[in-house]
């Protein structure tokens, strides 16, 4: 090879041309390709010289994978890539390939369920193995007719593989922060959030710790959408009344998101000129955001990089899983596998401990 | 179909279940697939047919593009996901598949040449049919002798296509905004960039803008890597430094991105618990953290959307043309696109006159 070559490809090598080279019909140069063991070794050894003259090379991969029904694709569809969480996810989702080999073909959510259904037929037509569904639009029992393994991440997932964040446990983490401040009430800003969303353990989570250690509190759900632009006017009202209900009070204030703690936080900083040590702020994701804010954010960290890892590779077991199954043998039931958060202490919570 | 079904899919229908379940020979399935139009009608139909009732539907798709050397996959070559730039640019890449149908096969740039090198391996084997490349690893000259269609986005372009933003329009933008406000001195803050990548003409136009109309100016080149960690130590240096050098100035500062004028920013507001009106900034990309930013960033902003609607177009194009060239006819010289990004006014440089 010359420096600075990658290969050298001659592209549209036919088995015309192959069975021309060899001299051997166009059904052996397909059987080759389909059932190589039908051949003897020796005209195995020939046709394999032959491609490699031709510069065949690479480029029957998915010609021999697809005659073994394995591609080695996996189809993505991934909510809007705006929200930092999900461009994380995918980044560590496509970064598993050194260590798989699997190869994701990759669909941003559609406006609507009929239009996301259109991607899945067109994964399933270019013979997906298996699919991981971020995107809320199709239900799990729609999801697990498909007849290949289908692995959710952070959506509904009652009839399906799924890995997710310990929402739950997060969440007690983060009251259990505020608490080690002794607010004087604890809330909890959210969004309408259906039960059936791991997202939602986030609610739970707030509650009950609450109710167990008899805490003042209050979960305030608003509808704000997921963009800045729209967070920031509902925001303003919510922050406004907050000041006027709790004035005087100690306030630990856990978030949905990152995003939306920041938007909170970059309030009070306008009004007080600082971050005013009556608030304690909690965040959820350990997005860029969270330490990109004027004063960086306590927050609960998803590990985007082991749940990543761990759905692919859930995902294979069961691409793996299904080839191995016997015709009628029943398929092994949903798995759910939740990843522990971590709690990461930052100066929305810690500042005043600090100067 | 029964509500809530996507399809029903019967795996692993081979040509030989198709030939037994219409009598034909596998070899003239193989021609149905392969040259539709050898077979008359009456027998296209009959394997139509049989194929709807075996439940082959939807499963052939990759075989017979296969066959026409027309997978419709491109692949994708994108750095780090956690660059804001980056991620808006997959999303609005991949939504593309709504105009053009066409699929993206994503990896995430490898971490050196030779790896990425593999990536570029494996996506041929797939048989895409273009590249769309944003990693800066491997340069153009290698990835013109592809033999596939390659466009680039915002990277060293010699010897492929392209289409970047116009980035040396943007800087005399950004330099021509700060100018309104009668700055005393216009800095520019950036990092060692390759004066071959298109972000370079950023210092460029900063330069040329202020050498044409006379303001006493500065290129300020640092080493701070891109993530916010890795910038903020290094840029509260170069902070202390200006705030001593520029004692008592009206500063203007054009930055590399959003992502570092937000990091100077929160060091202003911290200090001065508000925004000082003597510091005037602006950004480039218009990131989400130009508006998540404690005082919203006026920005140079990327029109990502129509960037990369054009990459995928440009390179559509020449898939097409290169399909119908002749065999030894020269193919078209690489094209280069610029789009013009839009000025936007935003606290950072405005905030004085509202208040």
């Amino acid at each position: 090879m010359k420096e600075g070559e990658i290969y050298m490809e001659k592209k549209n090598v036919t088995f015309d041309d192959i069975a021309k080279f060899t001299g051997f019909s166009k059904t052996t140069i397909s059987r080759f390709f389909n059932k190589p063991d039908s051949l003897t070794e020796k005209n195995q050894k020939i046709i394999k010289d032959a491609l490699d003259k031709l510069g065949y090379q690479g480029q029957n991969q998915l010609a021999r994978n697809l005659a073994k029904g394995k591609t080695e694709y996996i189809g993505v569809i991934i909510p809007n890539l705006y929200l930092h969480y999900f461009s994380h996810l995918l980044n560590n989702i496509l970064q598993t390939y050194e260590e798989f080999g699997y190869k994701f073909m990759v669909f941003v959510e559609g406006e609507n369920e009929e239009e996301e259904k259109q991607y899945i037929r067109e994964l399933m037509s270019y013979q997906v193995e298996g699919l991981l569904m971020m995107s809320h639009q199709i239900p799990s029992a729609s999801l697990a007719q498909l007849g290949i393994p289908v692995v959710g991440i952070e959506r509904e997932d009652q009839f399906i593989s799924s890995v997710n964040c310990d929402n739950y446990a997060g969440a007690l983490e983060a009251v259990r922060l505020l608490e080690s401040h002794h607010c004087d009430v604890y809330l909890h800003i959210n969004t309408p959030t259906n039960v059936l969303t791991p997202a939602y353990q986030r609610i739970v989570g707030f509650q009950d710790y609450c109710d167990k250690h008899h805490l003042p509190n209050e979960v305030i759900v608003r509808s704000m959408g997921n963009e800045y632009g729209k967070i920031l006017p509902v925001m303003t009202s919510l922050f406004d009344n907050i000041e006027a209900w709790y004035k005087g009070k100690k306030v630990g204030i856990f978030f949905a998101d990152d995003t939306r703690a920041n938007c909170f936080l970059n309030l009070l900083v306008r009004k007080y000129k600082t971050l005013p040590p009556n608030y304690k702020l909690v965040g959820f994701d350990d997005s860029p955001i969270a330490t990109e804010a004027v004063y960086s954010l306590s927050t609960v960290g998803q590990k985007t990089e082991i749940i990543a890892r761990e759905a692919v590779r859930m995902l294979i077991g069961e691409i793996r899983a299904r080839k191995e199954a016997k015709n009628g043998q029943e398929l092994s039931k949903p798995q759910h596998k939740v990843i522990m958060p971590a709690l990461i202490k930052r100066e929305s919570t810690e500042l005043e401990n600090k100067y």
